[in-house]
């Protein structure tokens, strides 16, 4: 299937859609911008990540542009040490993205290796030399014919990305993603507008305000609720007593990296 | 009075340091992280902008310091048309930083000027020649000595940041910053927090969410409460029977552009 997403190959939003879907084609990207205003009819964004929160340009390309989000999946970003050897006594030296050698420092300093930066983990795997490791994702070993010397290296489980599918096939849903825009700029009107949720006995699992870019302090909000056997559609229309309601779409919530 | 700010020299946070304090002297730091762990005392950052929201930065920071909020100052921008010319007649090129470009095409276009970009605003008046002009802060003109041709040149006003003071002088008060971190990660948390506020009548102007970086989907709250002669501390109570609360400080409620 042919997906849009951002690229480089390699890097862990091609891992992450190569985990979702069967038989991917990708179609890569070099922006969020450039994923949305791609012909390619599937696309596969980030939505959220562990350390930086929401991803502001996915949120702001929902409100201007009519996709529908049909799923979601979760990554962990899990670093792989890959080399042309075979052995780990063989390696000195140590590249990768500064990040993803941050993240990675207890094998580094227990090794003594080396280590020099590349601007992104995908590119340091196609530039090794004897005795240089790179740490990135598997899909990058795979790609460049490399070998995996150890998997998962980084020093903690903390950084967590989760991607939404647009326009995929829809499938059994038990979450929806919404965007709200008050009517008014009032205090208490998000107050408000969470009651409709609770008063429906709906759970919300994710909020993020957004400026409307009209004037200093008015806001706007993607919510994520988990509606399974609920009556989103009543909830809907109590949230439209207080003001604009954008349904983007139901998909099957995805479990959390440890929660399988 | 030394203020720790923003540079460099001549930008829109440069001019709002200017229009808060009486005899700012301006101590300029490259990152809002190097603001924050500058010796001078006070400090000048960027809290919310109408275009882009919320300044995670500066959020963040605020939940790892010790910092108080004492002020507050919001700056609509006006680009100013700078020149050493005296006379828009004598205008073929106009220079700036790419947004501000964008942001005054109308006066760009109807007297059919070039270009050029460059890499601030301020750095467009320090490098005029004959017939250019710059598209700037009008404190930029004043410290380099240049004419101010047109003010507000801007095609829209929508454009305004605003500012915190840290550890300036407390003044009459009549809103609060608070970070509240939610002891557990269920969900209605953020709808029976919020019921604090709303219980004891005190408004929210702002909200913001953050991820607390230590697994997905975890959250905390920057939230500004507008006071007055409500009762914050009942207010608190009640916040700290569902997780923590930080306060960062109280301080006078700011005009926005356009309400004076």
């Amino acid at each position: 299937m042919k997906v849009a997403l951002l690229g480089p190959r390699g890097t862990y939003t091609h891992q992450a859609a190569e985990e979702y879907f069967d038989n991917l084609e990708p179609v890569f990207c070099s922006t969020i911008r450039d994923v949305f205003d791609s012909d390619t009819e599937v696309k596969f964004v980030p939505i959220e990540n562990s350390l930086g929160g929401g991803v502001m340009d996915t949120i702001d390309l929902f409100k201007e542009r009519e996709e529908t989000v049909t799923g979601e999946i979760t990554l962990g970003i899990q670093h792989a040490l890959i080399s042309d050897s075979e052995s780990i006594e063989e390696i000195e030296k140590v590249k990768s993205h500064p990040q993803a050698l941050a993240q990675s420092k207890n094998i580094v300093e227990n090794n003594s290796w080396e280590t020099e930066e590349t601007s992104s983990t995908a590119e340091a795997v196609t530039d090794l030399e004897e005795g240089e490791a790179a740490l990135a994702s598997e899909i990058a070993a795979k790609i460049n014919d490399k070998n995996i010397i150890r998997r998962s290296v980084q020093d903690k489980d903390v950084n967590v990305t989760r991607f939404l599918v647009l326009n995929g096939e829809p499938e059994a849903s038990d979450k929806s993603s919404l965007i709200l825009e008050p009517e008014e700029d009032r205090p208490g009107i998000l107050h408000a507008m969470l009651s409709c949720f609770s008063g429906h006995q709906i759970n919300l699992s994710h909020i993020q305000s957004r400026p409307t870019k009209e004037r200093l302090g008015e806001y706007y909000f993607y919510v994520e609720a988990q509606i399974e056997d609920r009556d989103l559609e009543k909830a809907v229309k109590c949230l439209e007593t207080y003001g604009g309601v954008q349904k983007l779409g139901e998909y099957k919530e995805a479990s959390r990296p440890g929660e399988e």
